[in-house]
């Protein structure tokens, strides 16, 4: 029986008080909240474990000398994009993340994207507010298709919720496989250019890598069809905003919904904001009600697996996402 | 080989112009346009087949004494109720419709309304509009009950697209039956009261029947869960508006999504414009880009098996949809 009392300090938002739904381990740890350095550094000095709640935190490599104890940083995100720093990459120290908890909420905001667009939602809201009535044609996706970019658990749970409204969906991601059953077969990043041209709408929801930042600029976007929209609820670095917003202005692509951006919170001066073809969203497209709660029970779970001595599930491939 | 020149009478909205894509036709058929009763008074009197484009016209019934060699009539609607009368229900003439036809547009359609309920999507227009960022939990329908009242082709499609978005979809029709591949267990009419209290989502996707007029009353809506929104997609009659306004009033239901109405336009006065919680469209929801045309191709297809002897395929069952 494991009687030590293992130290996990929570790296919270400035600000935002002590995340939620951790007080089940104050039984066997000792659970020490903070979102300043005046807060952390004395945890960090023996903390064992550290869960991240605030994925722009700069805190962690600031404090990373002091963290001679740590043995495992816990995201509660899915991409840990910005958590990772080179002594971390190269660090014994394990990384694991939220896997598998937003993709269905995701998957869900990125089908609703895509039907706001297809069905012209904007332009619904804008007709009642004026209480006119009138007829409009709309499209049908039935039969388009859905490039997937990031095959992860998020991106095959777009694909399987494409095909669930009609889509032809398929992949691409830095490693090729076949026969995914959400996905069919899962190209090769090198086969993007290829791939582009034949898509109606591009889903990306692949985490921010040195392979992923700046993919979508402006020799991606000349390959796609006037038609297409692209969705990104992946990272806002891997869509160059200047060229997408040019794109938009020669009719490269036909529209945009964007739930990261490069700078966030987007700026209000932003030229984004004003754009009918674009919709936007204050990343939060996996925030489903309840999701604090979710992830605190998820920590719960991988902090049982170690504290029982096994590797946590989640552990995320630090060379993989380095950026 | 028939070699009879059959005449087509087609029966358009008032000052709406001919109906487009029936150009096929001419070469062995005489097509008629009409939108009043000077232009089809004429017509009908030796017309066999009888289009019918505008399905609020009263006009075939006032020209049914007159129209002694119809022999087919064919409405390029799902709905086939507002063209039925005595006289044609207990009549030899066939009726058909554009059965299939508008099945992935409505589902989409309504899979969309019900994105665009859980995502908040009404703030989501008006922050941008505001440009303002602000981060919202919004609802995931993983696992939600959809109930799809009405199990034609349109309510089958929608229980595949709900599932396909992760709902779980039950189906209540007139006639119960099992193993449906798309709403496993169809349950009998009798049962609606029953199931209306688990549902979360519940699509109207009847026909307007002397069963369904007037289905979603008071009573009906009491029976729904707080949370639950109403979609209708079917005929607006199928829902009583005024106990509808009520009980959104009262919190008996959280919201709806009308296509269709009792009273169409919906008069500008109506206090139904000016709901958060209500999203209204006119009566739309099938019409993809492309509609007409596709719907002149079904009927010229239908025509093809008449003109060879067969019975069309779409055939209704008249007694089925008496009103």
């Amino acid at each position: 029986m494991n009687t030590r009392r293992p130290k996990i300090a929570v790296l919270n938002a400035p600000g935002a008080g002590p995340w939620p739904g951790l007080d089940p381990l104050s039984a066997e740890a000792d659970v020490i909240h903070g979102g300043d350095e005046a807060s952390l550094a004395p945890a960090l000095g023996d903390a064992e474990i550290v869960v991240v709640t605030d994925i722009r935190t700069k805190l962690l490599r600031a404090l990373w000398p002091r963290a001679k104890a740590l043995r495992w940083i816990h995201a509660t995100s899915a991409g840990v994009d910005a958590i990772m720093f080179p002594e971390l990459e190269t660090s014994d120290v394990l990384v694991t993340n939220a896997r598998g908890l937003f993709d269905c909420a995701i998957a869900e905001s990125v089908v609703g994207m895509i039907l706001a667009f297809a069905k012209d939602l904007r332009t619904t809201f804008e007709l009642q507010g004026a209480r006119r009535w009138r007829h409009r044609e709309t499209e049908s996706v039935r039969g388009q298709n859905l490039l997937v970019v990031g095959a992860g658990s998020i991106g095959r749970q777009i694909g399987r919720y494409g095909q669930g409204i009609g889509l032809a969906a398929t992949g691409v991601a830095r490693r090729a496989r076949d026969g995914d059953p959400d996905l069919g077969r899962i190209h090769p990043a090198d086969d993007l250019p290829a791939l582009l041209p034949e898509a109606d709408w591009v889903a990306v929801a692949a985490p921010l890598t040195r392979h992923t930042r700046g993919l979508f600029d402006r020799e991606a976007f000349r390959r796609m069809k006037p038609g297409a929209r692209l969705i990104n609820v992946g990272r806002g670095p891997i869509v160059n905003t200047e060229d997408l917003c040019g794109a938009l202005d020669h009719g490269e692509i036909a529209g945009a919904a964007l739930d990261v951006f490069e700078e966030e919170p987007l700026p209000d001066t932003h030229p984004l904001w004003t754009r009918r073809d674009v919709i936007l969203t204050a990343h939060m497209a996996g925030d489903f009600v309840g999701w604090r709660q979710a992830l605190s029970d998820q920590f719960i779970r991988l902090y049982r697996q170690w504290s029982a001595g096994q590797t946590p599930s989640n552990i995320v491939d630090k060379p993989d996402v380095a950026t």
